[in-house]
């Protein structure tokens, strides 16, 4: 039997502390598994009073993930500490300099400093492993990296924020409002204090933006993403999005277009029969679209301590089964040196069909005002719906929603913006890109 | 740069010559990614002149799959032959024995030899890598082998034969027969000429039998499996399906029970509502349910030339990334010497809700029969449906469907098997088992 694997852990938060769990009740299995044993030989952590459910007295304890990823005896030093910048950040370089391989969940820091830790991974012959900082326990990473090699992307995209997705189903299947989700959200631990980095799509972002230099080859672009949260979607959206055949999810979507790479976090429009649509509550999902495969959807749980230290677990097992120093995947799917710039596409350019809700006074000419903007920016309809809210009265403000067929947005903004001058809106339009899967 | 790695591919029908076509035209491409060329340097096919749109005539031709293993000077042996026996078999061992990689796509012979090779492949320190074996471009069996390591499976099951879907499907979207579907199945080349392997569940049980190894660490049992092929099924059933919230899908289940573990291939009932249900035509999908990750669910095309490719390829690429002897993946997930012995559980054991649909004659007594032979065997009913044909007319067939709560399979044939014995059924009667993901 080969030697065993020697790991530091720093950070026994919830993943942190379920990890190692996990390697002592399991070693026997995982010495099976991997042909040796996976032994943890130093750990650090904020506090090391705290019963963690597991013994680990026999390994040594260090005072910062600097010191042990800089000092302690290991093969691999796994980052569990989180956040973009230090400790993490050089703790990772640390490692990495030393030739010792990496395993994080740090999504944050990837984003922010991928393309320098490949780098560096590279030159000194580590590997760096991911898979739990992007949709979790769904192997996404390893999908991109490893089983689609040779594929051109075209697109890839999914639902990678649990907290949006339990809010936008909760809305729909039990008519409340978004405020009122999003406290039910916070009471179950599924939304932080401050839900901002959540609902506002920014956790989203951090992850599309690995997605983007997997799937296109591109230097990581994470402060060059389009971004709308959801917290201006209403029960009438949702509504009226199931009405014509659809449901709103909060998608992240990395896109090749003609003039560059499209990389959008929105509320987003999926037809009601697809795949994607049925992906409720916490659970995540990422569909990829490329050229030999076709469409690969993956479903999944995208956080909580198990599922991230089970992706944590793969990593470290993929290291364990290889003799040391003996696999070459880069990073980030190619040498970092083969990573061709990021050129945005901008996303008045994007292509798609949108739906618009519009709340406009009762009166004439409303209606043939609205479709004189949308010819005059050449802008054909899939559907129209009119709708009084007391359908008695005359009056009263009514809802007019408008599906587009595939149109450019610089054309829908005109619209809009045409719209609003002629005065007869009551309250903010509603716009909303409806997405498709290839095959729907 | 590394030097090449030289690959020799057996057989170069559909998928064979989509994969030769990829490796020539995106060579510099892989080059890239994976750190070395890849290079085609021997062939063997049963036609040399065919013309496959693109130019081997750089790679030495041989004339049995057997001679091109067992003396090409090559580092990894790609089998597209197909079938169980010879030649595919006897070409993957003289590979093996030669310490050579072998890729095959080939779920028949894993299905028959599968412990016999990766002993072998252990023996030679050679891989056996064999992605497009399962469910074609789906990476189920990189998921199970390394992303799940660790994590102890409950069930796996699936969709793994595009033509039984494309069938159901077609049947419940445009109400025609069975048969109707299966005609138009051949037509557009969705089933074989003899459609008995796919439309009977073989195919399935093939796929299913990897895919309990990896889960399950036993045995091969691919001759072991219960078997119920989608001929049966009637309009009346997918209808009757639909009303109760239900989609018939034909299922590979393989689960872990306390009496051993079951694996079954049989039509069965989803939730409408589940992400499963939505897998329409011939794409596959696969769900496996672990104790770590929890849920996992991949959905992609499970057949055809190019996604057939794409998974030989990623396969090719895995090993192309690391150095030559470097990765000791073991083939079926744990040395060969490790896998435990297979245990049937016995169908009559299984547990789980059930579907029965009844055609009764329309007189006095039956209902009260049916529901007492029921009682009898201590199953209690989900919903009861009872049907007139023809609603205004008495003495005509009726039709009554039962859903069970999840109960012995053992006592639903009992009471079924009382239920004809009382003499009223005009039809023979349908049962149908109910399976429902974890989370629904």
């Amino acid at each position: 039997m080969a030697d065993a694997l020697k790991i530091g852990i720093a950070g026994l938060g919830t993943v942190g502390a379920s990890l190692a769990k996990i390697l002592v009740e399991r070693r026997d299995m995982l010495t099976t598994t991997c042909g040796r044993p996976i032994e943890i030989v130093a750990v650090t952590a904020r506090d090391r009073s705290r019963d963690r459910g597991v013994d680990l007295s026999g390994a040594a304890w260090f005072d910062t993930a600097a010191a042990l990823a800089g000092t302690a005896d290991i093969d691999v030093f796994v980052e569990l500490v989180g956040g973009a910048g230090d400790p993490a950040h050089a703790a990772v370089k640390a490692a990495l300099e030393r030739g010792i391989h990496v395993v994080t969940a740090n999504k944050a820091l990837l984003a922010a400093h991928g393309v320098e830790l490949a780098r560096l991974a590279e030159k000194h012959g580590s590997l760096l492993n991911y898979e739990a900082a992007v949709a979790g326990g769904i192997p996404v990473i390893k999908a991109l990296r490893e089983s689609l090699t040779g594929n051109t992307i075209s697109r890839v995209y999914g639902i990678m924020n649990g907290t949006c997705n339990y809010i936008l189903t909760k809305m729909e299947k039990e008519g409340l409002t978004f405020g009122a989700c999003l406290k039910e959200a916070q009471r179950l631990g599924y939304a932080e204090a401050d839900p901002a980095f959540d609902i506002e799509g920014n956790d989203t972002a951090h992850k599309l933006s690995i997605l983007t230099t997997l799937a296109f080859g591109t230097k990581i672009a994470a402060d060059d993403i389009y971004l709308e949260g959801i917290t201006n979607i209403t029960i009438e959206d949702i509504r009226a999005a199931a009405d014509l055949g659809y449901r709103i999810k909060l998608l992240g979507v990395a896109q090749k277009t003609d003039t560059g790479i499209e990389q959008r976090v929105h509320p987003t429009m999926v037809p009601l029969d697809s795949v994607i649509a049925q992906v409720d509550g916490v659970t995540n999902a990422v569909a990829i679209e490329s050229d030999i495969l076709g469409e690969l959807l993956m479903v999944g749980p995208g956080a909580g301590g198990n599922a991230t230290a089970s992706a944590v677990l793969g990593d470290i097992a993929d290291i364990a089964k290889s003799r040391p120093g003996a696999q070459t995947v880069p990073a980030l799917g190619r040498p970092a040196s083969a990573l061709a710039p990021y050129r945005r596409a901008q996303i008045r350019k994007h292509h798609g069909g949108y739906f618009i809700r519009l709340s406009v006074e009762d009166r004439a000419g409303v209606f043939a005002g609205i479709a004189g903007h949308m010819a005059e920016n050449h802008i054909s309809l899939e559907s129209i719906v009119q709708r009084s809210k007391h359908h008695t009265e005359t009056g009263e403000p009514q809802t007019i929603i408008l599906v587009t067929h595939a149109t450019m947005e610089d054309a829908v903004r005109k619209a809009v913006k045409s719209i609003e001058g002629d005065g007869y809106l009551t309250g903010k339009p509603q716009v909303i890109r409806i997405e498709r899967p290839k095959s729907a």
